[in-house]
């Protein structure tokens, strides 16, 4: 399968894909309402700064998640660009069906992503409904999606659950296996809650290589404990290519709020590049232009966020 | 030679042995003085959690790091505790003459810590004088000290200097060398500015191994740039079994006020001990009283320090 890392014409050249995920799942859980414009005006600017794929926003039930209320109109106003895929998520069939109806009408994600919970518990509370109900509600989502968007499937708690702790990775590797028999090839594993360590992101991703090799795998890690790169590096060295990240580290599951602890977030998007790059592993993303955005998403919320290297500056001159 | 890890009667048994450096390398810069008897109670406590070793204080100039202008109080008033090395750091000669008398009041440090650059640039800002100056210096420093008390040399900007860029590997291994043939097998491999990234961890622990195997090497990382337990992790994976963190991952260089940048910092203990126990490596430590302590330091200094796990919690019972 193509795996994004071949660029046409201009494009640069890359060693890894990253998804930026600052628009979905870092604004997920953010309580003021960011206005559409300014949501258009920053998918754009990702898209413009060379990420092969930016999570534009989620086709949720506005009731639950008003932040995404704009779904339609979000990907509506977006300027489409050669060479990078926006991607809505679909927790359910209804969303797929709000997403086709927006391709029908002329404009949309060009990759959704359907859920599904590695554990029963997660599942169950992040769902609302068992791990054997979603299966279902994915065989329809996929039947219907089939052929008009790629595919992502992900992979909740695919490292460690908050309820139940260990998750069985025979019982993970099932589960990339079922979205393979499927047609979903693409397969994101989420480390929900940041309980992933770098052996078990290296035994899971080694497992998936030998077991689904035409399955490509997406690292999707928290920084819940602050393992978050650490993981990353991991997953890299376990021959990961595709990285989820949002700049500023903002997003995760609001761990304060449903599992009873503090801070979370994703892994950010600006310290993951500085150090790919430092290692010589190219992103096709040049730094100085994605700390400025990093700059601009921090005005957007007001606050300061979690990139190191935007607070520290880049390393000096002639580092390797 | 004896490695700290073999631990006596009822000691925890441990896979690595950590050096808990708040009250050094942690508060060197914090602007306000903590007075004396909160640092001895602090550092008795970090003894009590199980630390082979503490960072306790440094015979700096008083004009220059005021912070630190009680460092023989400190040392007179702490308890002793078996099992537990209290470290002091010695910029120079006069630093070493000022530990020795104390020794011959009565009581003292265990170990002290000899500094020298990696890189001239950072020796002249660091030190106020040549590598080579200072090594004449480190010179007259074991001599006197020899016998008297357990000698650490550390190297800093080991891995990347902000003035110079890139440093030497070759270098790097010589400056080790030059402190083995003073009998000075103990080095700290300092990454002072966060400039390492984990292949150049390992290449650096993999080199040191087949070049100076009778070398202890101490991992010394910063987290300046997000890196900490990406590197402490690559360290560990290439053999290093000693590693120096702070609590809180407070201190570091004050990258903001030396180098022009902002946030920097230590290694976060409780995150890293955290991920260690995750991974199945025993500390000695246990995670609950070390997050109390956690606490403690945070109201000591009036503000959030910067652990993850403190403010995002264990995980999950049954977690692996």
């Amino acid at each position: 399968m193509t795996d994004d890392t071949a660029t046409a014409g201009a494009a640069p050249a890359r060693d890894v894909v990253l998804c930026e995920c600052f628009a979905r799942d870092g604004l997920q859980h953010e309580p003021r309402f960011v206005d559409t414009a300014t949501k258009v005006r920053l998918i754009a600017r990702f898209a413009a700064l060379g990420f092969a794929r930016v999570e534009a926003t989620s086709y949720s039930n506005p009731e639950v998640v008003p932040q995404f209320a704009d779904a339609s109109d979000v990907l509506r106003a977006l300027p489409r660009r050669a060479g990078v895929m926006f991607k809505a998520t679909c927790a359910n069939v209804r969303a797929v069906r709000r997403a086709l109806a927006d391709l029908d009408a002329g404009f949309g994600a060009d990759e959704i992503s359907l859920l599904a919970s590695a554990s029963e518990s997660h599942s169950q509370r992040n769902l609302r409904r068992s791990r054997a109900d979603q299966w279902r509600h994915i065989e329809e989502m996929v039947e219907s999606a089939r052929g008009r968007f790629r595919l992502v499937g992900t992979l909740s708690v695919a490292f460690g659950c908050p309820f139940e702790g260990r998750v069985d990775m025979r019982s993970v590797l099932a589960d990339v296996e079922r979205y393979a028999r499927l047609g979903v090839k693409r397969v994101t594993l989420g480390d929900t809650t940041g309980m992933a360590t770098p052996p078990s992101v290296r035994a899971l991703y080694v497992e998936l290589r030998a077991l689904s090799p035409d399955v490509m795998p997406i690292a999707h890690f928290h920084d819940t404990r602050g393992t978050g790169l650490a993981n990353c590096v991991a997953a890299l060295e376990a021959g990961a290519r595709h990285f989820d990240s949002a700049i500023g580290g903002v997003g995760g599951h609001p761990a304060r709020v449903q599992y009873g602890s503090g801070h979370t977030g994703n892994v950010c998007t600006e310290d993951w590049v500085a150090l790919l790059e430092a290692m010589g592993v190219r992103t096709g993303l040049r730094l100085e232009p994605l700390l400025d955005a990093g700059r601009d998403c921090e005005a957007v919320l007001g606050r300061p966020l979690h990139s190191r290297v935007l607070a520290a500056g880049l390393a000096a001159a002639g580092e390797a």
